[in-house]
């Protein structure tokens, strides 16, 4: 039995604490300097905001990497407070340590670097997707590539380079590990999207493209995300052309989203999107914010959260049988002669398509592993940013059928690679797989979940949620709980389950 | 003859240089978090905001106060580059000289707790607005004149404690002084605003409050506003309750404004007064940001510059021969029974009134009054804030001839107070002062600036301005820059030529 925590441990512990709170006050900044960078900054602030941004996140790492944070770590790493590594105190402390560990390895310089480009690659990035112009960004994201290697030589690794950029975005995730569940998602995928695709039966699609106003859009996106459970009062909704959640503090975690007057879809589910990510970021135990229990798991946990929302539960007939009733009286004459099951259909229709954020439910994974694939390729130096494009093209001819007529809709189309954000995409299918795993507990846990949203009840589901994941903070890395939810490892079983029983109906096969 | 400068004073002038730009990175990131505090943070998201004003400020004031800073400087007093004190290298000393003597004067926690009570405090005036309750605010007042006062004891003074709150918004001002000039403008004011009431002469209010939309509004005051010379790539428009334009780098200046779609001057002029404070902001030397050559002399100058664009400009007649044509064809409707002359005369109605910031350019000085001497009485610790409603009542009816029927029309209006700017509406006043003061010698220097008005010609005088005292940044403190450019000192003479030039006519007397 551990002796109990003397009080040297317990101040040292504090003192950890108000170091990392005061390290999330600049943090935060970081994220209002971010958000207003992607919604509000007007054009020629672009410049300044780069420094901006370069040196807080500086100072950010400075204070982050102090050697002192260092010491109390070491001091309090045989402590009693630190032996149960599930434990408020052990997981704080296990995190710190991690973070701290990962983030000394970095200088200073290369941190501010990345900040600095970041800012100044999504405005050479916006233009040149905008103008089609690949090589006008170019010397950007080969600049961008370069650091980022950099970044994955001095965090270390064991297997490959990419597992260093992998591990900031999901914890404990190693890269062969991943690839592997993601093909054998692949190999049972593509025959689903194939079967679909021999189908006679296709939905009316004409029936989105009619004219929905952006105003009436957003009210009824506001009062969706409202009814899922995200709260207006400590968040708030905006446009930006890639749609994104934020969080600026404990109580102040904003959504975006996009509006097209001539596509109802579009705006609806990424505010349902978004608004997982809210609520889950808004569940975080408000009183840690800024401490590892009161941090999110990692972006593939995130991922499941606003996956969730937006497929499993809006894309659902359950929920239209719910909501659409509210969308006819609110959009009138568009939809007038549109049945439930018309708009079902429509709202998942299956097909290859170019754009990633628009895609359906069963292909969204082939996009993701182009770019997983493509973004190993160029952080192992096997991939020249100047072949990018032509790369992109043969991989979505290889995996989609199809093949984009321009680099806007080709690789231009993600802001990501731009921000500096390498190693990120594939928690985008990792967020899928545990948010089908995760669906199918809540199932087993509630009872008939499409019975509670025919009636317009998510409260059962996001309180599961709540409880199971949210207030959980960093407590567990995301396999392990994902593990201790479901009982199940990380697999592509529950995902093409859910794919199967969907699709199979609505396109006629078994 | 000085010597040249040698290396080492020149690398410790850069030195202090690098330092200051440094500072003004985080305070503009202090004014992003303000501006956002102000238009869009959600209302459970103050009590963060708080902790991170507070923090910040924390940190602005030791960096600003770091003994480093006070060494530089001393090493830098006698050295050839502060020989010139204007030059700009004389003049960036000398300011951040000034500035670092006062800050240092400042203990941190007061500073802090400043910053954290502005925020809270701001929230809780709101809400005592709302809902017309002084009592709920008076503790956070009380508070706050505490704390001011003891910033007042900290600075230091010489004839008033209140001189030394002034001096932060108008460096070198003294109380004394600014209270003569107003008691000679109120000494002519009075009776020129009694002569108008005696006048049987009035405009047709009710032109004004017909329907207007908003969005109509919204684009017409773009218009204006980009017509004088406010440049939207460099900044924008937002809504707020209390306008007010923020500079959050070199090239974003950020105007806001608020709608009434039954009154159509309100935003306008609230729009054509901010931009001319972010054209101020946009004219100042931008290489310079962060340095006392790249930053505005005082608030009297700054509010020069609103003061010209709103009311000599955008209430003269020429302003409106050109606009009105534009404004009918916007309003359709509500102005087609309209003529120039009768909404010239409406956006010109003199008459004694509750709300300053809708108050014309006749009594709009005395609403000032009315807070400048309750502001000395407060920090004087003459009048208790439990006092302070009646006190405001009585000074209304004393000066306006007419009485508040309830605090949230009456001494609940503005947001200053509750933000810690005590100190601060004397330099509403000494802007309008100075404002007459260099239109005067604008019209003198450039020739008949109606002419040019009448034809959309706004460029001339915005030139003028951006020479005489944009480009010119800290270089002369205020009094001694208006005195460079009109050749006279700081006096009422000019306000009211213009007033009694102006409003004679229209309601015809001598």
């Amino acid at each position: 039995m551990p002796a109990p925590p003397n009080s040297t441990n317990q101040n040292t512990y504090e003192r950890l604490c108000t170091h990392a709170r005061e390290v999330a006050l600049l943090d935060s900044m970081q994220s209002l300097l971010g958000w207003d960078e992607r919604t509000k900054l007007p054009p020629a602030g672009a410049d300044y905001r780069a420094e901006q941004m370069s040196y807080l996140a500086g100072l950010i790492h400075q204070r982050q990497t102090a050697p002192q944070v260092g010491e109390w770590l070491a001091e309090l790493a045989d402590s009693p407070l630190a032996a149960g590594p599930h434990s408020e105190t052990g997981s704080d402390i296990f995190n710190l340590k991690r973070d701290y560990e990962r983030k000394a390895k970095l200088p200073q310089s290369l941190v501010e670097e990345i900040a600095r480009l970041a800012v100044l690659g999504q405005q050479v990035w916006a233009e040149a997707r905008k103008a089609n112009d690949f090589p006008k960004f170019q010397p950007m994201l080969e600049r961008m590539v370069k650091l980022k290697r950099q970044e994955a030589a001095a965090i270390g690794y064991e297997e490959v380079a990419y597992d260093a950029l992998l591990d900031e975005y999901e914890p404990g995730a190693r890269t062969l590990h991943v690839a592997e569940v993601l093909a054998k998602l692949r190999e049972q995928l593509v025959p689903l999207v194939a079967e679909i695709a021999a189908s006679p039966r296709r939905p009316r699609l004409d029936v989105l493209h009619r004219h929905y106003p952006v105003d009436m859009q957003e009210s009824f996106g506001r009062r969706a995300a409202a009814a899922i459970g995200y709260d207006f009062d400590a968040g708030r909704i905006d446009v930006t052309s890639h749609p994104f959640c934020s969080t600026l503090g404990p109580r102040d975690v904003r959504l975006t989203t996009r509006y097209d007057k001539h596509f109802f879809p579009g705006a609806l589910f990424s505010t349902l999107h978004e608004a997982g990510h809210g609520i889950y970021e808004q569940g975080l135990p408000s009183d840690r914010y800024g401490l590892p229990t009161g941090q999110a798991v990692s972006l593939g946990i995130h991922e499941s959260q606003s996956r969730m929302w937006e497929n499993l539960v809006g894309r659902s007939r359950a929920f239209w049988e719910y909501f659409f009733p509210e969308a006819r009286k609110t959009f009138g004459d568009a939809l007038a002669d549109v049945s439930l099951d018309d708009f079902y259909f429509a709202i998942n229709d299956v097909r290859p398509s170019l754009i990633r954020t628009e895609s359906d439910e069963a292909t969204y994974n082939l996009h993701i592993l182009v770019r997983f694939e493509l973004e190993q390729a160029l952080v192992d130096d096997e991939l020249r940013v100047a072949d990018l494009p032509a790369a992109w093209n043969e991989k979505y001819r290889h995996y989609l059928g199809i093949e984009p007529p321009n680099d806007s809709e080709g690789v231009l189309q993600d802001v990501h690679w731009s921000g500096g954000a390498i190693g990120y995409f594939p928690t985008y299918s990792l967020g899928n797989l545990y948010a089908a795993q995760m669906f199918e507990q809540a199932a087993e846990d509630l009872g008939d979940l499409n019975d509670m949203f025919r009636h317009g009840e998510f409260t059962p589901l996001r309180e599961w949620l709540r409880t199971n994941v949210h207030a959980q903070g960093r407590r567990y890395p995301a396999t392990e709980l994902a593990r201790r939810i479901t009982g199940q490892p990380l697999s592509h079983d529950a995902l093409m389950r859910h794919l199967r029983r969907k699709f199979a109906p609505l396109y006629g096969f078994e």
